[in-house]
């Protein structure tokens, strides 16, 4: 079994994506992270759920969470106003990570071996210049235990 | 809204449960992660799903994800059979990670600041020496898209 035997069709955002409206998206379908397609129509990066997070968590309460208790109860549940207006592209953090990217030929092995490194549950299959889809955790893990 | 209001029951796991049968719940009831329960009762490692794949997946694979492209298609669709036999202990990595465990008094915020800082899609929440549930990304986004 090979990546393009795997992968599915799965809903990608733009880096323009209003960034509630990526976090809604990720919520409303249960997805296990996003691809962000860039201006050239390839991933630009590959939100795992938790780092979707990260667009509206403050940096200081990521350096070190107990710092989130001196916000009060209202405002802590209210946290993703802050992405109010602004855009995916206004949100990303600037540090360029790894990107959960295989060829339609990776295996089994290989595909896990990506999610394991990059603690991402979703890996994208790329075929040339061409996103072909995505492969989730669970559709390779349901692969995998049937053997 | 507080860490005891979202927490809700989750499967646990121990150190003792065969490894592939770990592997098997998550992929089964489509858990976000596996809390393993330590001789004490209490969380003793909390496992995002990308991390489960660590278990089975070799370590030369995980630093260099490349490198399982040496492996045949059909050994690395088999690549879970590594679990045969082995309890999850025998299969843990060595190295501490730092737990995603909150108190029952968490803020929404410092949830969702503990996902992004850990990776895990899943956070245990424990009153004293008791486990009282978890709480998963999803339901975490869903009660802050709300309001």
């Amino acid at each position: 079994m090979r990546a393009r035997d795997l992968a599915v069709e799965f809903p990608t955002v733009t880096l323009d994506t209003p960034a509630l409206e990526a976090a809604r998206l990720l919520a409303d379908r249960d997805l296990p992270g996003l691809i962000l397609i860039g201006d050239d129509g390839l991933p630009h990066s590959i939100l795992p759920g938790t780092q979707v997070l990260r667009l509206a968590v403050p940096a200081y309460c990521q350096d070190d969470p107990a710092l989130a208790r001196v916000v009060d109860e209202a405002h802590a549940d209210r946290f993703l106003h802050r992405l109010d207006g602004r855009t995916v592209r206004q949100c990303l953090p600037e540090e360029p990570r790894e990107l959960p990217v295989a060829g339609p030929q990776a295996t089994v092995l290989e595909l896990a071996s990506l999610m394991a490194r990059t603690h991402s549950p979703l890996v994208a299959v790329v075929a040339g210049k061409r996103l072909i889809g995505a492969v989730t955790l669970q559709s390779l893990l349901d692969h995998a235990l049937q053997l």
